[in-house]
């Protein structure tokens, strides 16, 4: 039995670039350590959740831990507030927000209250609060941008927006979709009518007024959704596990499915991350795991920010810090892939498939030596990602197995 | 329309073999038959059951003949019975059994009795008799183990098991889980307290008590399975279907699908099998018959023993026997691939893929002049074993047209 590896480079795939000559940014990278591990391996593509599906790294890691997401994923609302590094418990109900301006008649005028460029932060502590028993918490994102997370009992995902997604109307009363989302319509009216008294008079809203800026005194909520509860990935597997992840969505759903997070220094979740210092971090983690989980962000936010040179050089950091994995490969099998494709010249998520390489020593290779999209093409694999865990336990000798 | 010969080379995959030069077992094994084959059809990879699963040649082999494993693979009881020649009838109850001995104060005190090294058939003989309507049926395993099968009206495998796992406690009763396993619990427990008397008195455990070892007094019960109703193999292909198989667990198999089982000489299901004629007798079925499965037991063995030369070697006397087809290629097609990996470093099964060609005259190619574990990697196929029945009858152009 072997100890397992998995590191998730985010938006790794790439398509042509222009100021790459054409080259992908892996293609473009110096890049020795992942070559070494394509020759010491086998290779292949993944496709994020299945074929054609242009997946967001929730949705993909998900898929990427086991979990089929088409039963898990109820809505971005839990997910949106993982993002923003809010606890999000099994069972909680979680929104996407906006902070938005009502006027005097109740009418939405803006739905972004001129779009804030001041953090929301005090905004969001004084409307956090208990109401019945239902814990409300709000967390600003960017500019307008905001989260809400209900945790208490008997809460319901089965209701409707307040958010009337037009301006020139009042926001919407929550209904219950269903007869046991009562309770929760209820109680999100009751907290709702609340948050307008808090919010009209709250200091930060008299010095927007003040300053000729609309005040954000209405809370628009949309896209509930349940936090799923997943079943366990150490028990499901078998696998004392841990993840070193900079980013709060990913770190979010690893405390969801009970994979525990290790801190590192230096993580960042942005392109001057400690690279080396994360993939050490990762290998201590594994003297006493037998499955670490890392993802690197970088590459997806230099994809989304249309810098082709940029991916191409976090990649070659990445590539660096991977060689302290090499003179580490007995016992252990390494995966190194992405969530999802960040193509350069899109500057967004598609749903090209990434390429993935499954290294180790005494494993079966497949004369493969280059890690990147097109000597995946000829590797061996062509793996939806909902596959690939049964593929690493297989891999490691750890499947149980079927039949006799 | 062509006819459909299938060899199944068990336990076929490997793994690079230091001792074979870092080849695998069929790399390094001289095959011009095989090779021939892999040029006259589309090559690649076929996973057993699907991508990482670690299959045994019971889920296998139900998957490559087209049945769905995870609707029809209720437990190992039935197949570990057809496992020891034990003929097992469509609703058929199974157990893996153990010999174990009881105590005056009727706890378990050793789950396998010492370890029996000498047969236990006598034993079987004497506790396989008929209660209520049920007739139940023992057979000798290796050292302490045996099967057990029943067959009458209205039996469920929604049973507990009597083994108590673990010593120091006493055997359980039987349990029904579901109201309609009442009977079969009942007519089990019946049945339990009938073997106590008649092991405990029995000439075979008397000889034991007197050369001091311990006496076999206890059937313990673990792993109940119905014997699955599949769908009539001959009749959903419309194939007059026939096999050529030398272990009891694949026969049993093809014995449920409805799959003629064809005796020929010299089969052992090990690997002093006469190679030839096993293959001369498929040709020979095949001429008044349109589909024959070939099972070649031997490579999984070698595997198993962790032989990589001798694994190599049969591989050669299985390619030997091969080229009697290639003269009987016309009206033929020809498919040769593994049920599952037991790479020799192993050991054991694994969830790598198996090489496969699928071959014939007048057949589209791939380019692939070699069947091994790296030629198939730049083959045609990445296939699942559930799919494999809908190829060959493609292949064979003797599929229905889907659509119009």
């Amino acid at each position: 039995m072997k100890k397992i590896l998995l590191i998730v480079m985010d938006g790794l795939g790439d398509r042509p670039n222009p100021e790459l000559g054409g080259r992908t940014a892996l293609e473009a990278a110096y890049r020795p350590s992942l070559n070494y591990l394509a020759a010491h391996g086998i290779n292949g593509f993944m496709f994020p959740v299945k074929e054609g599906i242009r997946s967001g790294s929730d949705t993909s890691h998900l898929s990427i831990l086991g979990y089929n997401t088409f039963s898990v994923y109820t809505g971005r609302g839990p997910f949106e507030a993982m993002g923003l590094g809010m606890d999000v418990m099994p069972g909680d109900i979680a929104f996407r927000a906006n902070f938005a301006y009502v006027n005097d008649d109740g009418i939405v005028e803006d739905r972004r209250a001129g779009r804030i460029s001041d953090s929301t932060e005090e905004l969001c502590k004084a409307i956090s609060v208990e109401i019945d028993g239902v814990q409300f918490t709000v967390k600003n994102g960017v500019e307008h941008r905001a989260a809400l997370v209900m945790h208490g009992e008997g809460l319901s995902d089965r209701i409707s927006d307040s958010d009337p997604h037009v301006i020139g109307r009042a926001p919407e009363m929550i209904k219950a979709l269903d007869p046991e989302a009562g309770f929760t319509a209820e109680v999100l009216n009751k907290y709702l009518e609340m948050t307008r008294k808090v919010l009209n008079s709250h200091g930060y809203n008299r010095s927007r007024r003040n300053s000729g800026n609309l005040p954000a005194n209405e809370l628009l909520l949309r896209g509930a959704g349940k936090a799923p509860v997943l079943e366990n990935f150490q028990q499901k597997y078998r696998l004392k596990a841990a993840c070193v992840v900079g980013i709060p969505l990913i770190s979010g759903i690893c405390k969801l499915a009970g994979i525990e997070v290790v801190k590192y220094k230096g993580s960042t979740g942005t392109v001057k991350t400690d690279y080396s210092g994360k993939i050490a971090a990762a290998l201590k983690a594994l003297e006493t795991r037998d499955f670490v989980l890392v993802n690197i962000k970088a590459p997806d936010i230099a994809g989304h920010d249309g810098n082709a040179l940029l991916k191409r050089d976090v990649i070659q950091e990445s590539d660096r810090a991977f060689s302290q994995i090499i003179p580490r490969l007995d016992g252990l099998v390494v995966a190194i892939t992405g969530d999802h494709s960040t193509p350069c010249s899109i500057k967004e998520h598609s749903g090209d498939p990434v390429p993935i390489v499954v290294a180790g020593n005494a494993m079966r290779t497949d004369g493969i030596t280059r890690f990147d999209e097109t000597s995946a093409v000829s590797g061996t694999l062509r793996l939806k990602s909902t596959d690939l865990m049964d593929v690493l336990m297989s891999a490691s000798d750890r499947s149980e197995k079927y039949g006799a």
